[in-house]
């Protein structure tokens, strides 16, 4: 087997086996396979794109790579979600107590922020003292007690996705359909889950800008899934204005235990139950959305979700006075308030402005290594629908050095979109693909 | 500026301006742009294409990469022509002494054979003492001397050409008409000639199996040569079916030798007549198609292009008693002769097949640094048209060694279609682009 061959095969359309796609991954990772064959198959992929059996192959291949994570003995079943990424989106942060709190084992592992979105590793080390730091039998251990762990993704896992990413950043093949499909599946699969809830955003403030093709990546994750034998269930949801009211690290902490105790906005609920009922259908501990919706509500009213919020922050080292009475948490030097020019009612806050402002007090990283900030953010008073009179408050700028408050205030300024007559709010929810 | 988003921009189907395309060349020869990158630029290309102003911008920053020979002094217009390669080609021996004998300057740069098909130079080298590896002062006395040179290509002529086609062959990226745009014109241009004429083939022996492409390839010869400010004529020749009846090295020497005394097979004369003529065009010696060839006629019937060759010959350093009585130079040591089967006419002898079979006998290079045998081939006795009887001679196959004999015939045997009914011999000349 030649690689050559197997670049123009796909550059004429052919589909790749399961063998030569083996081929093409193993040879990459132990260098007999040049970054720049690997760099032409990629763009050819682009073109030609991949059949969802041919994605399962490459995802499979590149699972191959690495390390396996386990976690054997748990009578649950073993269920994690994956977003694509936003503005504001602390789902998981209710999510994962909540759906341990249903009967679900939820080995999370997450990521760190990067532009203009938050990381739900961030948002919990606002938590003075939280740590995402364990090793495997702590993590064990944590998700014996609170039948859920937050950590971040293991250096062993799918070396072959550092190394092709990092390819594809360079090569103008970032955006492709079955390789970002095979990116986020091998990593989810290593890392123990058995099954999987998949929230794709899409909007200004998401990662694919338009509907359909983040639709798109929605089907190939179900149906590669499916290839795979493995249960896949995916969500489109609504990332062109910010999800909830606090953008920024620990003010979203603060936005999740609200939601924990009954107490969260509209948008942010009906998302977080869509999607924690998703897994437990998928886990098999509902018989539909609509039971596994009300088993979720009941959870939250009963204290139970929160109680196993309470219980993983104890276990991961956070301080509980700042959960508890989370006016003790970190808080922002500086607030100043965005006011209306003029008076009438929100037409739309703009999600990719809004992590930008976010971005720039220092709740999210411009770059690799650069550090966060726990207490800055934005705090939205009004969102779609809401009236406003000339001179009200529009948000709150949380932040720590005056002069980029300023800077996110014109940005700020920039996000909201007034209009005269109300525009009632939209669905989070866009679409759902739910398999076979 | 950013090679990421050059990548990008072709393969969202944009144009590379004349400054991005110097930097990406420019950065990839200096190394500062890693092959990774220039691959998937090259697969975004063969998918995306180019204008012809792109790849006039490409074959410029690809010239620019190194040295420029340059003949200055020569009163007659410095014209040459390039073959995309085939069969039983071997009309530069013939065409480079004729359009001299015409009054234009020849310096022609040929290649070695490879594969299938033969290559100029070691058809010359078959003369015993001729040598093609010439010092510039060397070149320019003999350009003086015969009107003519014939050598190999220089190292140091388009440094870009040689890394970028490397790569494209281990990439999958070879078959992008602007990209063996610019390889070709690159190299030529670089190489002192002021106006150019190519011979594109096409059918089993050629490059370009469809007669489609090879148009294309002719068009964007042209027409990239307009965007450069040069003039460039393109011929789509007939390869289907070998040149003349020779193939080999000092076989077709010996064909090359006749064509010049007016013994030339009439596809061979035919076409070198077409070639010969559009150089004449194109120099500004005749004003149109028709004279010129008349021009070229009167030059083989008068002997001056065959005076032209003899002195060539000699300058180089070859054995005139070889070429003034070729049966005196190399002759093999077993001839086989294939018999017909059955009567009936020559519907075909296939050019790929018979290449090979010369290939395997040692007429040609499988490998660089394979050595080539002066004396083998096959001598083709009847050829598209021709009548022939059961037990009589198709061709003749000219052996080193008899068990290599006995290989070539099962190919020859392939080669040879027969039919019922004669079928006349086909044009050669099957299009011509001459430019606007």
């Amino acid at each position: 087997m030649r690689a050559v061959d197997l670049i123009v095969k796909k550059r004429e359309g052919g589909h790749l086996s399961r063998e030569e796609i083996d081929f093409l991954i193993q040879g990459y990772v132990t260098g007999s396979i040049p970054d720049y064959q690997l760099a032409a198959l990629a763009m050819a992929v682009y073109f030609r794109g991949m059949s969802f059996e041919e994605t399962g192959h490459l995802t499979r291949a590149m699972i191959a790579s690495g390390d396996l994570l386990e976690f054997p003995g748990f009578p649950h079943p073993l269920v994690d979600k994956h977003s694509t990424g936003g503005v504001g989106d602390k789902v998981s942060l209710i999510l994962a107590p909540l759906a341990a709190a249903c009967g679900l084992t939820v080995p999370m592992m997450s990521g760190r922020s990067l532009g203009h979105t938050g990381g739900t590793l961030d948002k919990l080390e606002s938590i003075p003292g939280y740590t995402t730091d364990l090793t495997v039998p702590e993590l064990e251990a944590i998700l014996h007690a609170a039948g859920y762990f937050m950590t971040g993704q293991s250096e062993k896992v799918v070396p072959a996705d550092r190394l092709l990413y990092a390819l594809r950043d360079v090569t103008g093949t970032v955006e492709s359909i079955p390789l970002i499909t095979a990116s986020i599946m091998s990593k989810k699969f290593a890392e123990g889950a058995r099954g999987f809830v998949f929230d794709v955003k899409t909007g200004s403030g998401a990662f694919m800008k338009q509907a359909k093709r983040a639709e798109e990546l929605a089907v190939s994750l179900v149906r590669t899934g499916e290839s795979l034998k493995r249960r896949v269930f995916a969500v489109v949801s609504d990332m062109d204005q910010p999800l909830g009211r606090k953008i920024g690290n620990f003010l979203e902490v603060e936005e999740s235990i609200a939601c924990l105790q009954g107490r969260g906005p509209e948008d942010l609920l009906e998302l977080t139950l869509r999607l924690t009922g998703w897994m437990l259908v998928l886990g098999g501990l509902a018989a539909d959305i609509e039971s596994a919706e009300a088993v979720c509500r009941e959870k939250l009213e009963d204290g139970s979700a929160w109680s196993r919020f309470v219980c993983n922050v104890e276990q991961q080292g956070g301080d509980l006075d700042c959960i508890l009475e989370p006016e003790r948490g970190p808080r922002a030097a500086h607030i100043l308030p965005l006011r209306a020019r003029a008076s009438g009612f929100v037409r739309r806050v703009d999600a990719y402005l809004t992590g930008r402002a976010a971005g720039l007090l220092g709740a999210s990283r411009a770059a690799k290594g650069d550090e966060v900030l726990p207490e800055v953010g934005i705090e939205l008073l009004r969102i779609q629908g809401e009236a406003v009179r000339a001179g009200e408050e529009l948000c709150l700028i949380c932040a720590g050095d005056p002069r980029r408050a300023q800077e996110a205030e014109e940005l700020m300024r920039r996000a909201y979109e007034l209009c005269e007559n109300r525009l009632p709010p939209g669905k989070r929810v866009l679409k759902e693909i739910t398999g076979k």
